[in-house]
């Protein structure tokens, strides 16, 4: 048997103490499965006396500072899961990899900011950055597209990757409440942080997608290039719209490259009723992609946690532990490209609209021409209900059109004195 | 850039013929993402000059008998799309390892009968023996299992893995007609082979089970410990019944370990309505595997074709060319467990249970009577339509049971004079 592969863990939260526990309790398991013994050598957290509901291994090294585990001669891997795009978590990772060390973090946003430059490191000294946690949660789907699906040029890549985002629209449309009602219902379940900015203003999504794009088009990973938009402003009248018109909306990560470059987005999507990324509800994440060979794949799985997140980290420490080190990108830094972002103003599909207009003759008319004017044509519209000189809401789906057109057509309508709210507009995607 | 990879391709049917043009039409995108050239070098099928709508490399050195190719100077990787599990395909792989060639394979059939001794020839040669294709289509699940789950024991691995079967079961559903008129049907539509009883008879979905147990469970492959039954007796009836009761009939495959050993069983299956399972329809395959950390993950995908299968014996040979080679069943075979077989006797569960009978007064009382001597209790019953002295249908359903105990049931029910067809018996699945 090959000798022990030494690991230091920076970060005993929720996470990092799942992965001491599965390391414990799976010894066995995983001592078969890669031919050789995992075992902790070094630790670090802010806290050394917290109850993790864990023990630490014996004999192991205990860093106040988690930057030393980049240093000490007793760790081939280290387990990077402090989270954040900069400070100590930067450090350590840039200083392990430095160092001769592999890594492997959960952190997102630091692959997101930093990934192409960290990606180089790796590679010039011939070791792993590993990061299957950072997307999805316990689905393997940077392994499936890295590796399972490598034979595929991609024509999308999309899907459900924050599940607080995701419970928060399953309860409203289970409930009907509205988004804040649901929020903070979530914030006392602890589905969602005291600050709920980062996922649910779609940060967290542009994060990941921007990886997935990344690894999927192998290009640079590029956050700059992702438009977002979070799903605060997606009403409980909206979700049951959506059901009129055999939609469920879904915030989405979507990746494809068109003729102008690759196209990330961020936002809430109408997506059909019946297609799989529909009907995935509550905290599972879920990742489509459209091969040009594999066709439609689709991965589910929870997308966050403690358990599924151990699970994705120990996968990528059994990879190096079995000498399964690859790019991190797939291919060499070196050859990723610097693709052109797609600008959203070129995006084409069809909207969903919702004006609250008064009820007064010749409103409709109105909106109508000034959508003839931009050259946006109508498939449906719903206008409901009576309020004689008040707010009513008027629907309307648009056939295929172009973002910029959208944009001129929002700003001439808000524009109208019988517009009496900000216009809400939710791309339809055809998945 | 390292030296090309040179593969002799045995078998240009559909597979083979989508694998040589998937290798010429992405050449670039392989070549960057393997980091070398992937060449095809030799060739080998029944009929030299069959247009395959591809033309072969020039210089492709061409085998009249594909065991040629293991012998061939010119080739570093066999790839096997020969199919069945004897004969020439199995001389193949054999002598290919024994020769010191990778072996890529699609061959379900060959790694259920003989996967545990080709897996000890391919590691005492130190080569790769490859299988993606063989499971699943293009959904890349055999990596999923042996290498992004690992961290994972599997409370349960099951799935939909005969795209036949799962057009069959969506069509009768969908227009109300009988398997037999269905299985027609498809057969003109080519979804079904002439010879229709390795799909509808479950044999290739025990082959694939097997596959899938053997990889999950560390266990040496044991095709003749699959229970196996197929859909043949799945009647219009019962896919109504099952509608009315919220669920929907699949052919799954199923493995878990029990107190008793590993189960692996194939047979029709109620699984509940909104289950993802449950929602996968047509010719798509879906695996579910249930890992102690990693919760539930779904894998979904087209589980046939020339593009899906290509992309993953495609994939398999990026793994080689990135030198990405591990035991066939990820530990190694002299480590596999020799597992005992769950008897299906002891399988516990719930049961849909359909039976023609006469309406004539205490046929009911008859039936419970003999139910309730042999301790299955009845969660529900539907008996519904008059037909004095004729045959009307009678649907209950158990509460959990022990197999052995249904046996017992249908042996006696089938005995009494009122029954009038042979009793249809579904398995309910809470998936």
């Amino acid at each position: 048997m090959r000798e022990p592969l030494r690991l230091g863990i920076a970060g005993l939260g929720t996470v990092g103490a799942g992965v001491l526990i599965l390391l414990e309790e799976q010894q066995e398991l995983l001592r078969q499965r890669c031919g050789r013994d995992l075992r902790v050598t070094a630790v670090s957290s802010r806290n050394r006396n917290k109850n993790r509901g864990v023990a630490l291994p014996s004999n192991v090294i205990w860093c106040d500072d988690a930057r030393d585990l980049a240093k000490s001669s007793e760790v081939d891997v280290v387990i990077e899961l402090i989270g954040g795009a900069e400070g100590v978590a930067r450090q350590l990772v840039e200083s392990a990899l430095d160092a001769g060390k592999h890594v492997v973090t959960a952190n997102k946003a630091l692959l997101a900011l930093h990934g192409s430059q960290l990606a180089a490191r790796a590679e010039k000294a011939d070791r792993a950055l590993c990061y299957e946690a950072a997307v999805g949660g316990g689905i393997p789907v940077i392994k499936a597209i890295r590796e399972g699906l490598a034979a595929n040029r991609f024509e999308r890549v999309y899907g459900i990757l924050n599940g607080t985002c995701n419970y928060i629209l399953t309860k409203m449309e289970d409930t009907g409440a509205d988004f804040e009602t649901v929020l903070s219902e979530a914030q006392d379940l602890g589905y969602a942080e005291a600050d709920p900015s980062f996922d649910v203003d779609g940060i967290d999504t542009a994060h990941k997608l921007s990886i997935l794009a990344s690894l999927a088009y192998g290009a640079h990973v590029d956050m700059s290039a992702v438009y977002i938009e979070g799903i605060r402003h997606v009403g409980a009248m909206d979700i049951q719209f959506a059901r009129e018109f055999g939609y469920r909306i879904k915030l989405l990560g979507l990746a494809r490259r068109t003729a102008h470059g690759i196209e990330q987005r961020v936002h809430p999507c109408m997506t059909p009723l019946g297609s799989p990324i529909s009907e995935v509800g509550g905290v599972t994440n879920a990742v489509v992609t459209v091969g040009n060979y594999a066709g439609q794949s689709v991965f589910e799985g929870p997308g966050a946690g403690a358990g599924p997140t151990a699970s994705a980290v120990i996968a990528d420490i059994v990879d190096i532990a079995r000498n399964q080190i690859l790019p991190p990108f797939a291919a060499p830094s070196s050859q990723l490209e610097h693709a052109r972002a797609s600008p959203m103003e070129l995006h084409q599909g069809a909207y969903y609209l919702r004006l609250t207009v008064l009820d007064q003759p010749g409103v409709m008319a109105g909106i109508t021409a000034i959508m003839a004017e931009h050259g946006v044509s109508i498939d449906s519209i719903i206008q409901r209900g009576r309020a004689p000189g008040a707010g009513v809401p008027v629907v309307l789906i648009t056939h295929d059109t172009e973002e910029a057109r959208m944009n001129q057509v929002l700003t001439r309508l808000k524009g109208l004195k019988q517009v009496v709210e900000t216009p809400v507009r939710i791309r339809i995607e055809k998945v």
